[in-house]
């Protein structure tokens, strides 16, 4: 495959269906690359295009998207996450308990129901790399949206334990209290983690992106044995995971949470 | 160039530009074809998009354009030519006299602007086939939309006459008026019309679409100096330009109108 194919989509024509990737800002936005490879793979008269809209115009945008009759569904970004899953006729059980979704699609009855694909994106690229989820310790940095997302996918994985830490300390009891009801067998602890005894680590804040940042655990301690995860895309490879690559541990960065996430996208627009 | 390259893009990403055709129904149009392909050719990183919009919805998907910021563009087709100008910040003179517009551009300030090009299309490709049309007679039959954009074109192509008809007796009543205010010194008459000793014969009208429908004009004495111009796009050659090509005529389809309309529209969006 030539680089000019990623983001090509088939000729387009009066019969191309629309999705959209909508954020603000939006030059950034990867999908539009991986989405029309994947639409232009697969054969599907379709194109994902990307549009800018900023938080205030999100409902304007979505009242224009429902009445568009060949739009059949949406990847949200930055800022709109929540205020789309809010708008939304129904939520996946995993957009529900997050509070948020990040991908939309139009069902033949016209609803339009969300889905959140970061948690499961992160934690599926783990196991697919080896990590030991099902009844291992985990530790995570990071109770905001994201961090949300990927607590329960840890949670449904089958974590014995789930050790979780954030700067604001009601978004950590929020999430604990939220984790409890759903998951009773669930062990959780809270406060700054090290690294010994985790079988998982998870950085799902902005910690690393600034020189000089603090490592997101004392990962003094850090053995092979563990595993790495961090949400943040630049740089690709943050400094958490070069110690972790130097240990000899599995890592997974930011870049490859947004790849394992394709296609589960793909598959909650029908499109897989 | 293969037949691959109608209607393909340029690779998107999140810097892609966005341009829509809307309409309803919209699998018809050919506008993505042929747009995409020009964008191609011309290397400009944006796509060109159907879009499927009630005329009802009309005015919440423009507000929705409006406020998406890499939307800069659009093509109007049925049912939306005359609302879409009603709700333009401006429009050029074509359009104004029109009163009606089918592409629009975001300006630098942020007004879209409306362009109709219905009418230049088809005297622009009349001309550029050689017929007559400075000083020349013309005949018409049709005073909706699109010969309302004919006529003014061709008085602004300056046809000494223009003899029009149409079973809407105010609608010519309305054009004549129009046309009358503004070209003095074009010589207006109304009524059917034989071929004999005219320079240029348009059908503004489905006239040709059904089997049995009649003819347009009287053909009886149409000679090889007269051009014919027909708007409707099935048959591919009305029965009309059938005769016209037998008497060797110079004859002009609706597709060859809506080609000469590319270059228009794509200087109208700045992309030319």
């Amino acid at each position: 495959m030539s680089d000019n194919e990623l983001g090509l989509p088939l000729a387009l024509s009066g019969e191309t269906r629309l999705f959209a990737v909508v954020g603000d800002p939006i030059v950034q936005v990867g999908s539009p690359g991986v989405f029309n490879q994947l639409l232009r793979k697969a054969g599907i008269p379709a194109v994902l295009v990307p549009m800018q809209v900023a938080a205030e115009d999100f409902a304007t945008w979505f009242e224009a998207v429902k009445i568009t009759g060949n739009f059949d569904g949406y990847v949200a970004t930055m800022p709109h996450k929540l205020e789309a899953a809010r708008l939304a006729d129904g939520l996946s059980d995993n957009a529900r308990r997050v509070g948020a979704a990040n991908v939309f699609r139009r069902d033949p009855d016209g609803r339009w129901i969300g889905h959140h694909t970061d948690g499961l994106g992160c934690v599926g690229g783990l196991r697919e790399r080896g990590a030991r989820l099902a009844g291992g310790r985990a530790a995570q940095l990071g109770a905001g949206g994201v961090g949300r997302a990927i607590a329960f996918a840890l949670a449904d994985a089958g974590v014995a334990s789930l050790r979780l830490h954030d700067a604001d300390e009601g978004r950590v009891d929020a999430l604990l209290a939220d984790l409890g009801a759903e998951f009773p067998a669930l062990a959780l602890e809270r406060g700054p983690a090290g690294a010994g005894g985790h079988d998982v680590l998870v950085n799902a804040t902005p910690l690393g992106m600034a020189a000089g940042d603090p490592l997101p655990f004392d990962l003094s301690d850090l053995g092979a044995d563990t595993a790495l995860a961090d949400v943040i895309l630049r740089p690709e490879v943050s400094p958490m995971l070069e110690i972790g690559r130097e240990r000899g541990c599995i890592t997974q960065t930011g870049h490859d949470m947004v790849r394992a996430q394709a296609g589960l996208i793909m598959a909650h627009l029908g499109l897989a």
